[in-house]
């Protein structure tokens, strides 16, 4: 009836979702004890900070000097976010990072040209001179993210027609260049997915390419985070985006579609564990660092188990 | 791959649950506009307050004059709470009320110690005395929870066999006066449980009396609520307690167990939507019930369909 994967892994996105979705700046050093903390659970991959203009996104305007105050972590890669040359730039220059070619596309033509001004079809173009350069410049092709996979505000319903056209586009525009299919992220950028369509879309992915790894991206928006993570478990799915505490939206922030957190490191991991599924990841650690970085936001986080507590001190007492 | 129901019913346990979580009173004109609203929503049972002793639970003492304020609505139940001959006495003379003949078990016999100061096997004797009480007064056998049955906090784990111990001796009890086995409700009572748990006694449940109706009571203490409906859904489960808002807990008080509340109705049924199955709810008016229900209570309620909005808008605006 299912088919769980052994093992799971999670890439952070608190500390870039977290901190830039905030409406005020937080002090360097404590953005860096997160992300430190962090460093510290078994997680192997941090997004770190985006670098973008600091104009449009002031939070992440030293991002520089954030990567530069940090401590490598064996094991532990510190990335970034980039979304133009210039940004890419900044981003190969910075201190402790590990620099992981990623390429974005847009299932949503309308959600492509509200946030970045273009048609999704030349965005999708764009992607192509990435791959590129990507390979000139030595940097491994990792994640190719398929945005508003699940529907978009605008647009409203997103086919699985679309997902799959710009996954045959990919296909073909490595075979092209000869590079190998990157993982394939979908994402649920504005919190549409229900279970069934994870599973549908999950499925129309590996049957074009049944030998390339598939990751979501799910924010927890309507409160079906964890049933949706659950459904990509049952099909296998073993690479989640996430973000400690629930960071990137507050559920609590007005009847808005801005009230749209990633699903919660912690709780998943937590799930993942009580299905006998291995994540390398120290829970109680990871939990610590939830209550430092709500320390940090200054109020309460969306996370459940952080408040709850695990059961390994129940089950320990009880033993 | 999965078994979906064509359609689920969901029980309103917000206004008993939320109302008596909360450490404050509120005024019973407020309470009233709560329960009305959600009469108006397509729910078919609303549990409105327990008759218990207004020593140990203040907020419920005014349990008859709220249901007195009721207005009856065709196709509602308005149920009541009751833990002892007292409560049901003052239930079956309270205005407006249908009385449904409901057992309790333990499957913990720590949890029934500390909150019943009885042994899970005297407190499941008793539900005898009951059994043949509500034959007696003709009272139809509508419901057995069967509460701890995911684990404890003073016990840690419960195995599923302590599950069906209880379903055989509910069976042979039944059996000894004639009466019919009631639907069997699992209660994650203090948020244990984790999807393949669900599936597990669900499952065994059903092998031992396959044509018994089996229902769930679950909390989203650990963040695990929607994937947990999920898993119930695919082995075609159709009856579910919750609360609007996700009433009787609060995620933000403290890192403590008491951070309970019942997976989230209008979630639910925002799910039960996306995946094609049936509840009989208008999620917009149970939306507005939510927020209604957040503004008398006076501080952020859990839930995300009730901030982030459905999907209706979208969907009619894109066509």
């Amino acid at each position: 009836m299912s088919d769980l994967p052994r093992s799971v892994e999670f890439h952070e996105e608190g500390p870039r979702e977290g901190f830039q979705f905030e409406p005020r700046t937080y002090p360097l050093e404590r953005r860096r004890d997160v992300v430190m903390a962090l460093a510290r659970t078994g997680l192997k991959q941090i997004q770190v900070a985006s670098f973008v203009h600091p104009k449009r996104v002031p939070q992440m305007a030293d991002a520089e000097a954030l990567f530069e105050s940090l401590t490598p972590v064996p094991g532990v890669d510190f990335t970034g976010l980039w979304l133009n040359e210039q940004g890419y730039v900044r981003a190969t220059r910075a201190k402790h990072i590990r620099i992981k070619g990623s390429l974005s596309f847009y299932a949503s033509d309308a959600f492509s040209r509200s946030n970045n001004n273009l048609p999704a079809a030349e965005m999708r173009d764009r992607q192509r001179e990435w791959i590129r350069r990507y390979l000139d410049d030595g940097v491994a092709l990792e994640a190719a993210h398929l945005m508003t996979a699940f529907g978009c505000n605008q647009q409203g319903e997103v086919p699985v027609g679309a997902v799959t056209d710009l996954v045959r586009w990919l296909r073909d525009a490595c075979a092209e260049v000869g590079a190998a299919v990157p993982p394939i992220v979908l994402c649920d950028t504005v919190g549409h997915a229900n279970p069934e369509a994870v599973r549908r879309r999950v499925g129309a992915v590996r049957e074009l390419l049944p030998d390339v790894r598939v990751g979501l991206h799910l924010h927890d928006t309507r409160g079906l985070g964890a049933a949706n993570v659950y459904a990509a478990l049952q099909m296998g799915v073993d690479l989640f985006d996430s973000s400690v505490g629930g960071l990137g939206g507050c559920p609590f922030c007005g009847h808005t579609t801005s009230a749209a957190g990633n699903v919660c490191t912690e709780d998943m991991v937590f799930m993942c564990h009580e299905l006998g599924i291995e994540t390398g990841i120290d829970l109680e650690a990871l939990i610590e660092a939830a209550r430092l970085a709500e320390s940090v936001i200054g109020h309460p986080l969306a996370g459940h188990v952080m408040h709850a507590g695990s059961l390994r001190g129940i089950r320990t007492a009880a033993a």
